[in-house]
């Protein structure tokens, strides 16, 4: 297997062309609009944020894709058209109208996704007038330029290509993904999208997205604010050699969850004003429901997040924070608790072994690993959240300025 | 009922008197250590974290209290004596001792309390040093001075008193309270201590105890992390001619919940960098247990927090949260969304009467309040949160330096 995530050479993906334009829905000066173009005969699964206030885009995409395979991704950043109603909906509809009518094809196989402030109506003109450009801009080697028209608050695009050999056949895989605020994804992250040209059916290329997603974009955390938009699409062209069945399945899964991954941790190093990756790892749970309790409870705790922010070992915190996690009879006598390879928490306490010196050489680094011990059974999670800064703060506290 | 939350002029409850002293724990050039003395007689209940990681004075404190009726309360401000192991529970019983042997009583008649960093040893030597200046400067008059020595990194004291007539006889309420970062009080919040000359025996002053706590200090959140050292005593010394009975009860519990809720409110008001004190209303729930949950959400959403900081109508942060609040069926067309007065939801999306103005007007102010209606029940919850500031973050990331 083999990882590029070097974003200025994602790799095209036959089947697969990208156009990108300016529509001017809320920045000035920049591509805001992207069209993703998906061959006749592949297979597409996708998930969804499930936030109760779901958008007027996932709505639609959500009933289009339950009718036939999509043809065409349509993709704006700058407004969410969320929180907008019955007008939000009739609004993603007439973008996908034109859409069909501009490329021949059905309007139910088009896909809106939308990113962006929530509660301001969607300027459909806007998108009209520029998707002639699309058309003409439809390439299969503007991954870049994709990753970098779908971003909001994001400072960086975000992609990554694989390449796995699969019964001596080259499998390609390429994905792209925004989102480094309201972000604790639920079913799938704000906008990602990982294209294959293996052949895979239906009911397998739903399991495949499943798995990786469960391992991936729906285990990292910003601030906890699961989005109103949030969106994964993975489409198989089929236009390599391989088919994908219960026989290969496995190697491509590894080479699948790689993509989701690096994808997701990529988010997370990107995240609104963040300085520091924080992987929780917790184990020695009863269940997963518990080691998921306590990673998201030390993930989402401000006085942790501002803790690794300073660079500060206030290891304190996260002994706070496990301890109110709500898991029922928690013995602290055979709980332990590490940041990086130094034991901070034993025996009920600071562990005699740990010094301040130590804690602080790991807290100065930038990707640092917490590692937390319950002592109650075989279960285990992993988690990928980011530090608290001012900047955090400014990004949010200015948004809509 | 008569309120005075004046903390220059708290009155003195007949049985109960106070003392600080400076015994340079943490903070040089102020009081940090605190004694309550109890008069004879009088009947005490108390509630305490429910952090698995409960600090060694809670531990010991519990243990007190379950074997005699109190007669001092010991209070240190700069450590909290939490994460400290068995040496932390010998520290917190040898200052017990030394105030049972200057104040000839028993070891178990001393409540220790502590409040500060999370992870030092107690200095036991300097408390040690200071425990005859306290016997000196015990008086019923220094209250005020005890609401500055009990703080950490709250800028003021809060205190209140309240005089209420029961049965043609005034009986004095007075309390006191600390707390403004890792502040989301589960079962009472860090160190608050109320008394009252009533006389009420032990069954029902627990009752009166759990009642105003339910709605008050378990009502408020900064953060959403809940402390390892929270603790709220009551007292009742029974000096005044009043007994509290069952047919007398709920005038006093109305003016005990007044002054809970005044303290409550006074804590969040001076939270961390806090600009706005944020009341969450959420009713026509199923069950409490959903209109508690959407508080919450609402209350510790980064996101929504932010927004308040910059006084910006920015509501679909708030319909976000609700929608992520995992209400099972929720039916968005039934919710409605108020800030202040003004409607910013209905109907599933923005309301048609909603402007930015309207919005913008509620926003500025220093008190707002947020009024969600699930249209599901009869079951509804009111918490207290503040907003997120850039000094919130500058507090926590300075906080050990």
């Amino acid at each position: 297997m083999n990882i590029l995530d070097d974003i200025n050479h994602l790799l095209p993906v036959a089947g697969i062309n990208i156009a990108t334009a300016a529509a001017n829905i809320s920045y000035a000066d920049r591509t805001d609009l992207t069209l993703i173009e998906i061959a006749v005969g592949s297979t597409t699964s996708a998930v969804f944020t499930q936030n109760a206030f779901c958008a007027a885009p996932v709505t639609v995409a959500k009933q289009h894709l339950k009718q036939t395979a999509p043809r065409y991704l349509l993709v704006n950043a700058g407004n969410a058209n969320a929180g907008t109603g019955q007008a939000g909906i009739d609004a993603a509809i007439a973008c996908c109208e034109s859409i069909a009518s501009e490329l021949d094809c059905d309007v139910n196989q088009v896909l809106p996704f939308s990113t962006g402030v929530i509660g301001e109506n969607l300027p459909v003109d806007k998108i009209k007038k520029v998707i002639p450009d699309l058309k003409i801009d439809l390439n299969p080697h503007h991954w870049m330029a994709a990753a970098n028209a779908i971003m909001t608050t994001d400072t960086v695009p975000k992609g990554v290509s694989c390449q796995v050999n699969i019964a001596n056949q080259v499998v390609t895989i390429t994905g792209i993904a925004k989102g480094v605020g309201m972000l604790r994804p639920n079913m799938a992250t704000m906008l990602a999208y990982i294209t294959t040209d293996a052949k895979i059916e239906q009911s397998i290329l739903d399991n495949c997205l499943t798995k990786a997603v469960a391992q991936s974009l729906n285990r990292i955390t910003v601030d906890g604010d699961t989005s109103t938009n949030d969106a994964c699409v993975l489409v198989a062209t089929g236009q390599s050699k391989v088919t994908i069945s219960e026989l290969n399945l496995s190697e491509f899964q590894q080479a699948l969850d790689k993509v989701f991954e690096t994808l997701a941790k990529a988010l997370v190093r990107d995240a609104e004003g963040a300085t520091k990756l924080i992987t929780i790892n917790v184990s020695e749970a009863q269940n997963t429901s518990e080691s998921d309790r306590v990673a998201y409870t030390v993930a989402h705790s401000p006085l942790v997040k501002t803790a690794f922010f300073a660079s500060d070992p206030n290891w304190g915190r996260i002994l706070a924070a496990v301890g109110r996690a709500g898991v029922k009879d928690l013995n602290i006598d055979k709980l332990k608790i590490f940041i990086g390879d130094v034991c901070i928490v034993e025996n009920g306490g600071r562990s005699a072994s740990y010094s301040e010196e130590l804690g602080q050489k790991v807290m100065n680094e930038s990707e640092i690993t917490i590692h937390i011990q319950l002592g109650r059974g075989q279960a285990s999670s992993t988690i990928w959240t980011c530090d608290f800064s001012y900047d955090y703060v400014k990004i949010n506290a200015e948004y809509r300025s």
